[in-house]
């Protein structure tokens, strides 16, 4: 079955440009190995359309994303921009084009690659075999809840949920856990927050629906020291935005680089947005060392969950992983022995590795 | 310079009284040693004051505590008290006694004995050296903060944070980084959280009081990773309530066990409430097996935060240390070749340990 797909492509600032070149690359690989075309749109966001249109996310990026069907994004970010107003900041751009698309499923997996163990601060046998899936909500809770202002002597943020934003980000959890190992953890601080106690609520409600599901409830303080002391323990994680933003990049440490981590925002359609975990790191932009995995891992993500397209996805992983296993790292993953890349040199070893496996 | 102290001594429970018991047998040598003379007055808190007195921290409790110089505490909760409806949870008594007595400043170091490093999740070269302390704000933002409950189709908690508020707990952070060595880093989530930006100018306008003072900000994201992958890079550590719970959990993982850390809940006086970092673990209450090395190092901080007593704080510490440097462990830190002593067993050890050094 061939599928013709339309991708918007935000690459942003940064290293983003390089490691959405890489992706895109890859991308146009699979198509051919496996006859989709995708046609690509790209447009701007974060400090590059701040630049240009003056705004972090302009009506045309949102326009051409309304008219596609998975978008991919580089990264967003750097000192250029870091003293503007909150609202002409490039983080601000990804903010709300979360909340305009209503991606409310941050999907971001944790696997760990047996060769970049090494790299981990992690002891081996902590890290090994990791293979665990953080779903963060990712539109409500203190990121967007009303009033968030100064008051007379201080300040306020909210944060807010409605019954319906949790039953679906769970129900979502629940579904991944279903597919996966069939374990869900949901994250909380119910023994203080009334938010925490409602989501408690909501999943236990839930669990009804998924008696093939085994769900354990734990509060975040204590999940920030398991996910390190027995990352093992873990299948799918399920949170609210703040703890899941926190957990999150917590849980990205295991693998021993965020340079190799993937995440997904979706809906309850097949619509998403495609990025790879890190930042868009300017201190190394523009001289062609970034490490492109995330990026290409992303790629993966967005053939799985947005277009279904479970083989092209997983001929991404085994080639990605292939690569590793081969000893062939970029400059953030070095160390004695390896054979260092740049971007350019690892994604050929990756589109080769495709290639010659038809 | 003998002194004389009256300490409310609040057991707790699962393990706290086992704990407790063992700290208390050290204060008293202590006070041996050094002439001073230690007045204890024992209370109820947690699930033993809900089962007494119907209230999880009893007026006589608090009268207890109002008329003495320091508190120590064991631990409360467990699976007993689960069910019970919010007002009547033992951690609600943790709760109103920080509030009650403004303890606002939660301190909380992270030091790694390199005899306990094989217990660590974290590769030795990551952890060992490690010497941290984290001062989290303890009274205020989402924990207290109104309103927090349910509404029409959902639930709210409301983050607050008055300018007073993050002052104490910002200068507070600073006079004790200018005490250690001189490095702060303060975290928020300034990107999103209006708090945070308050936050994170109060902290701006306050360094220039303390030019000594090296000062970074950093986002908790960023904190969750970096304390994992570099701990080593931090001194101080300041942030709000909730952001601190997590964090200073987190971190509580780099010294191999939660078993050996101490706490200290302070406010601008000298007084203060002590108290190990674990919980009641009502798993193994009774056996006589906890380890009770959190609750002495507790005492070791209130000798020091709360009456001044720096040597008599650094001989306790330097007892702790030297145990376990001689290979002697509770059943929690126990290996291959280690002996395993009895909570009791352990205490005496440390306390021989300051008695031989008269
Ligand atoms: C840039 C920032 C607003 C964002 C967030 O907190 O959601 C980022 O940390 C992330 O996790 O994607
Ligand atoms: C028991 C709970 C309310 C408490 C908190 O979140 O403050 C605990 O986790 C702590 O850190 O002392």
């Amino acid at each position: 079955m061939t599928m013709e797909k339309k991708i918007t492509v935000l690459p942003g600032d940064g290293i983003g440009p390089e490691v959405v070149a890489s992706a895109v690359r890859v991308l146009q690989v699979i198509g051919k190995r496996f006859n989709h075309t995708f046609q690509l749109n790209y447009a701007t966001i974060g400090g590059a359309a701040i630049d240009q249109h003056n705004n972090p996310l302009p009506d045309e990026t949102i326009a051409m994303c309304e008219n596609s069907d998975a978008i991919l994004l580089g990264a967003v970010g750097g000192p250029k921009w870091d003293n503007n107003s909150p609202e002409l900041r490039p983080e601000k751009g990804l903010l709300r084009i979360r909340k305009h698309f209503d991606l409310f499923a941050n999907l971001r997996p944790v696997k760990a690659f047996a060769s970049l163990l090494d790299a981990s601060p992690l002891k081996r046998e902590v890290a090994e075999n990791v293979d665990l899936m953080i779903v963060r909500e990712l539109t409500g809770g203190v990121y967007f809840g009303e009033p968030r202002m100064r008051t007379e002597n201080g300040a306020i943020d909210t944060v807010v949920y409605s019954t319906a934003e949790i039953e679906r980000i769970v129900e979502n959890a629940f579904e991944l856990a279903r597919l996966r190992n069939g374990k869900l953890c949901s994250v909380d601080k119910a023994n203080v927050l009334e938010t925490s106690r409602l989501w408690r609520e909501v999943v236990e409600a839930k669990k009804k629906d998924y008696p093939d599901v085994q769900v354990e409830h734990n509060l975040v303080d204590s999940v920030a020291m398991k996910l390190i002391t027995n990352p093992g323990h873990y299948d799918v994680v399920v949170t609210e935005n703040m703890f899941g933003d926190i957990l999150s990049d917590e849980a990205s440490v295991i693998t021993g680089s965020l340079g190799v981590l993937p995440s997904a925002s979706i809906r309850g359609d097949n619509f998403g947005l495609y990025e790879p975990v890190h930042g868009s790191a300017p201190e190394i932009a523009g001289q062609g060392v970034a490490n492109p995995a995330a990026t290409i891992l992303s790629v993966a993500m967005m053939l799985q969950y947005s277009f279904g397209l479970k083989e092209e996805a997983a001929e991404i992983e085994r080639a990605v992983s292939a690569v590793f296993n081969d000893g062939y790292f970029t400059a953030d993953l070095a160390r004695d022995g390896s054979r260092i890349l740049s971007t350019t040199e690892w994604t050929d070893k990756v589109i080769n590795e495709i290639d010659t496996s038809f």
